[in-house]
Order: C-alpha cells, then sequence, then structure tokens
C-alpha cells in the first residue's frame, strides 16, 4: 500500500522532481532518462512519480511551457512592447526568440536528440491547440491593433500572428539549412518576413 | 555463393527494385516496408538487395531525389523561367514548390510517418551538403543576376538562395501550425517572404 504525503511533503517531491528533470533533461535528454533517475534524489519510489505526472513526458512539458513563459514575457519585452513600429517589433520579436529557443537546453536537447516527434506524439490535439493558442497570446493584441490600422498584410490577425510564429521552426532545421550558414540565412529571413509582413506608412499593400 | 547476373538482368532488376520501392514506400512508410517487400517482387534473395544499395534508406534517398529533380524542373520553369520580376517570381516557387511537397506520396510518407529523422541519419555531412547546393543550384543563377542588379536584399546571392529554400521546410510543420489555419499562413508566409526579400525597383532596400 502506497505510503500517504503530507501536503507539504507532496510539494517538497514535486520541486525536486521538477529540478531533477530540468537538470536531467537538459543534460541527457527525454529517452535516457528514467523514471528512477527521476524519483532517486526525491527518495520516492517509482510508483510515487506517478501520482505526480502520467510519464516523463508530462513532466517534460510542464518544464517546457514554464520555460516558454519566461522566454515569451523577456522577448515581448524587448520586440512589441518597446517598438512603435511593426517591422521593426516584428524582426526584434523573431530574433530575439530564435536565439532564446536556440540557447535553452531543454529546447537543445529535444531538437539534437530528434525527440520533439515522441513528445508531440504524447499530446492530445486539443493540448496543441491551447499551445498553440497561448504561444500567440503573448503578441496577438499588438498585432490586431496594427492590422485594424493597415499597418500589416495578412487576411486576418490570427493568420499573422501564426505566419510569424511559424517563422521560429526554422529553430529546428539547424542542421538542414547547413551550420556554416545557418545564422545568415535566419538573419535575412526574420528581415524579409518582418518587411513583407509590415506595409508602408500610408496603409498600402507593400506589393501594390 | 550468390549467382551471377548479366548486365542486362542486373539492370532489370534494379529497375523492378525502384519501382517496388516508389509503390511500397509511398503506401507503406520505410520503417513498416522489408528488404523481402522489396527484393520478392524482382524474384532475387535478400542478399541480392544489398549489392545494388546499401539499405533501404539508401534507396529510398534515391527516389527522392529523382522526384525532386522533376519537381525542381517542373516548379522552376513556373515561377523564375516565367517571371522577369523577383517578387513574383519568388512567390510562384515557393507556392508552386510548397504544393508539390505537400501532395508528393513519397515525401508524404516521410513526414506523416516521422521517418524525415532516421532517414537524414543515415546521410553523411558531405551527402547532405550537396543535398543543399543541388536544391539551390536550379534556381541559383536567377537570384545572382538579381542580386547583382540590386534587386534582392540579402548579404549574398547564397544566402538569399538558401533562404528561399528554408522556407520549404514549413511544409514539415502543417501539423505544429494547425492543419485548419495551415494554407492560410502558408500562402502569407510566401507572399510576405517574397515581398521582403525583392527590393523596390530604384534598387534601394525596401526598409530603407
Amino acid at each position: 500500500m502506497p505510503r500517504e504525503f503530507t501536503d507539504a511533503e507532496r510539494e517538497r517531491i514535486r520541486e525536486r522532481l521538477r529540478e531533477t528533470g530540468r537538470d536531467l533533461f537538459a543534460r541527457y535528454g527525454l529517452a535516457k532518462t528514467t523514471i528512477a533517475d527521476l524519483t532517486d534524489p526525491a527518495g520516492v519510489a517509482d510508483s510515487t512519480f506517478y501520482t505526480f505526472y502520467d510519464s516523463k513526458e508530462a513532466l517534460y512539458l510542464e518544464l517546457l511551457e514554464e520555460e516558454g513563459e519566461a522566454i515569451a514575457d523577456r522577448v515581448v519585452g524587448a520586440s512589441f512592447e518597446r517598438h512603435d513600429d511593426p517591422e521593426r517589433a516584428i524582426a526584434a520579436f523573431l530574433r530575439t526568440i530564435c536565439e532564446a529557443v536556440e540557447t535553452d537546453p531543454l529546447v537543445r536537447r529535444l531538437v539534437v536528440e530528434d525527440e520533439l516527434d515522441r513528445l508531440r506524439d504524447r499530446l492530445s490535439d486539443a493540448e496543441l491547440a491551447a499551445d498553440r493558442q497561448q504561444s500567440v497570446g503573448y503578441f496577438l493584441p499588438y498585432v490586431e491593433a496594427w492590422h485594424e490600422a493597415g499597418r500589416l498584410r495578412g487576411p486576418d490577425p490570427e493568420t499573422v500572428a501564426h505566419a510569424i510564429r511559424a517563422v521560429t521552426f526554422l529553430t529546428l532545421h539547424e542542421e538542414d539549412v547547413g551550420e556554416e550558414r545557418y545564422a545568415a540565412v535566419r538573419e535575412l529571413l526574420v528581415d524579409a518576413v518582418a518587411a513583407g509582413l509590415a506595409t508602408p506608412a500610408d496603409g498600402s499593400p507593400a506589393d501594390g
């Protein structure tokens, strides 16, 4: 019969699992980290893990989402909050978020170990849709205001926001682009997308 | 001791292996297709397969590259060869190549089954680099001429060409973008990249 923990004990165990996960996932990746690796430092049995999370993937996801929120706050502050010009704001946003994603140990490990598909497979369509909405939610209000003012190309603000988000998938293709030229390609694409989405100040579409 | 085949027999067997591969890979994917599945219709032993290809991945790659060449010829004809305007040419190129890739059965199967990483892992860095150069080679001359004439943004023609190619990786992220809005997002990004890469006719950069 499993031992019962007090609320304070559960809180401590959860925090320990998260700390251990953040460390081991970043160092060894999802596949090489076992449930026992995660529970050992907390001094609890494997079975106890499952009273907190459905799987190690669920823990990874929780950590990633938390990391994502911290990154988003920082990135929106350095882009949409700072620049009153859509081209500058979008370019700053994409540049900063790509750099953040490229250097984040939890994200890097997923990409390097090709474990992203595995993690994605564990998510339901509803969870994936919620995640997408959350990612664009951070900057959608800015896009809505600029689109309304005729300063952004595109059929509607949601499509513009999701198109901006889609550029960040480039960070998953460093190897496909070629490492030696990745930085220059990313830089150029970010500038081109920002310029191409922004319409000139007179409100007419950039491409006439 | 393996039976020796005449040149004509080898030619016939190779063609049969390729036909079978094209059919089975598109229908069942790489993982579910065995060497025996591939050799049975040709009436040869499993071991004979390896006198033609190092692995089933090598056969898949040969078929993909051939498919890629046919697609590239068609797409360049409908874009860079047809339009004397960089924005129109790049937009037509990206739109046509994305549609081709999205509907090609061999490519679709790789994406749907998450087998792309597996295929990529079988390739050496030199093979990957050669493949990249080949992909941009089809349209690099057009990019060079326009860049020289000041009609394209970017540090050099190679970076511009690889940036254009990088947009096609979006086709791998239909699910990440969300299937219900993928078409609209792809359309907008293609237009934005084309407009953002092209500089106005006076030769000054679009973003001033």
